[in-house]
């Protein structure tokens, strides 16, 4: 398993470029905030909690590149820095969190900027370590509700890529086989950027997680044949009704439920969103281009024909069978009793 | 509209080549049937339907190109020709049946390949006019389901490139929009080959009827979010207890099902095998190569890595609406009373 993102000894942030995936293992390494903020734009790295430890590194680049500046100008510099990588894709709810925990520290020691690159540097990376014992944890406790022999479906890539590293919807299978049992998995293909085929059967693959890729068609049938045990997936936001995440997610829920096949989501607690409900959600919608030319190579609709193109879509209490975070596995009630006004 | 295929005034086979949709209409014409089978197994021509009247007319073109052998010789030449077509595509059931009802005349004529010859080519002719005569009717029982501002979500392309003309499922959009309302369509793309993105875009955007594309991902958010008001599909087969249809299908039918949207079938009586239950059908594997390299043209999976390739789906009678054929709409139940053992 390959750190989607890591900080170098000599002060570098390098990661690997998911836009050449599955065709080439390639790194590419930077020394400053703007090139990181342009690999988050152009999704050499992407994922929500991947781009949030990408921008707390990034900041921590701009305070080596800015340390000598004198107080006033060195926070002016930051700013620009900041909204660079704010800016570079804005409705990552996650890259704001990460910028304005880094912020935090920077208001504190504004009267040495040496030490406070030092400082950023090692929150960057502690919120690195943050994250992969996070996703350690959901493995674990993921991990109860598998059996030896297990076929895991799962859509979009929630995994080690998605993530530093370890990944979310990914992390219970790779628990369940550290502790000795043998899991497979099945890879919605997960138009229409097809995260499922490129990116969750390379690092199967690449692990030697044994997976097979499937059309996004295919779960239904695939299902009521009895090829799959568990579905897990991952999730962008947790609201108090609903779980959204990548389009698809809704259908293969229903699926799941018709063949009584358990539907679990690993949604770290960041994700939980509890004090909204569907109403509150307003559903992205992307480019008709990224349905009508896959991958922008092949053109698949005539020309003159719009693709209606929603990102996320919703998925009700009602089709959860549980939800999976850090601290255990919970039901829909069991998980608002918990979590909500805490 | 255009017909798929046609008899040529000078006595060739006429068709369009749906290999190069949605990019450009190219017609093909044949004067032997050697060429007409291998445009059914490079798929020039596609849908149940199309590929029986194609090889109907294969063997026409046959019989003019022996009808100046002995009588011996004839047979012994037109059972190689009947071999041939029939082996393009050797899970097409229609082509079995075409291919059978061209040599129950050629039987019954064995002594006169000359008029024999006329006869055959009239009868792939009426077998023609007989799949638009089936479509039209199917079209206006459908049409008496919708409503004048309908959205109309299909699965696949069984719509007038997938018969001789009119298509099964197009069909009853077609008709309400003859009758004066306004109707617009939501094509599923239809991976893994993407003949609702490719053919049934190409053929609404052709005739103006107002036609979006979606993801296979969609339809579930689509339905959720109001947009669609009725679902109509064809079928390949239908048993005494499901619909077979394209891999998808069955998705489409729990989504419609969870937000109370009507789901329909159009089946020709010909598509009927109610003697038959779900127990008793092979699901066709294809190639995971049709799953891997979208239209053989960009690689999605990594190497080493195998896609499960199913070509169809079952849709169990639970989730179905309603089913049209020639004679009216029916519900599963009434459907089984009036053909099952009559």
């Amino acid at each position: 398993m390959i750190p989607s993102i890591e900080w170098t000894k000599d002060n570098k942030v390098k990661m690997i470029d998911q836009t050449l995936l599955p065709h080439e293992l390639k790194f590419l390494e930077f020394d400053n905030f703007r090139d990181v903020a342009t690999s988050i734009k152009v999704m050499n790295i992407r994922g929500a909690p991947a781009i949030g430890v990408a921008a707390a590194m990034g900041m921590a680049l701009a305070t080596i590149e800015y340390k000598d500046l004198p107080k006033e100008r060195f926070i002016e510099k930051m700013e620009d820095a900041a909204n660079t990588i704010r800016n570079t894709r804005p409705t990552a709810s996650n890259l704001f969190w990460a910028v304005n925990r880094i912020w935090k520290i920077i208001e504190t020691y504004p009267d040495n900027p040496h030490g406070l690159s030092d400082l950023v540097i090692e929150e960057s990376q502690i919120m690195a370590q943050e994250d992969i014992n996070v996703n350690k944890n959901i493995g674990k406790n993921g991990a109860t509700l598998l059996e030896d022999g297990d076929t895991v479906l799962t859509h979009c890539n929630a995994g080690s890529l998605a993530t530093v590293q370890y990944g979310t919807a990914l992390a219970p299978v790779r628990a369940a086989i550290e502790e000795g049992k043998k899991i497979s998995v099945i890879a919605d293909e997960t138009r229409p950027r097809l995260q499922g085929a490129r990116l969750t059967a390379y690092e199967c693959h690449y692990d030697k997680i044994p997976v097979n890729v499937i059309s996004d068609t295919s779960s239904g049938l695939i299902m009521m044949l009895g090829k799959v045990n568990k579905v897990i997936v991952g999730t962008d936001r947790v609201t108090s009704d609903a779980v959204f995440n990548k389009i698809g997610t809704y259908l293969v829920a229903l699926a799941a439920k018709d063949n009584n096949i358990p539907f679990y989501v690993a949604a770290p607690t960041s994700t939980l969103s509890l004090d909204e409900t569907v109403e509150d959600v307003t559903i992205e919608q992307r480019d008709s281009s990224e349905v009508s030319m896959v991958l922008g190579k092949v053109q698949i609709v005539p020309d003159g024909v719009e693709c209606l193109n929603y990102a996320f879509d919703i998925t009700p209490f009602r089709l959860v069978s549980g939800i999976i975070t850090e601290d255990g596995v919970f039901t829909p009630e069991e998980l608002l009793k918990k979590y909500k006004n805490s």
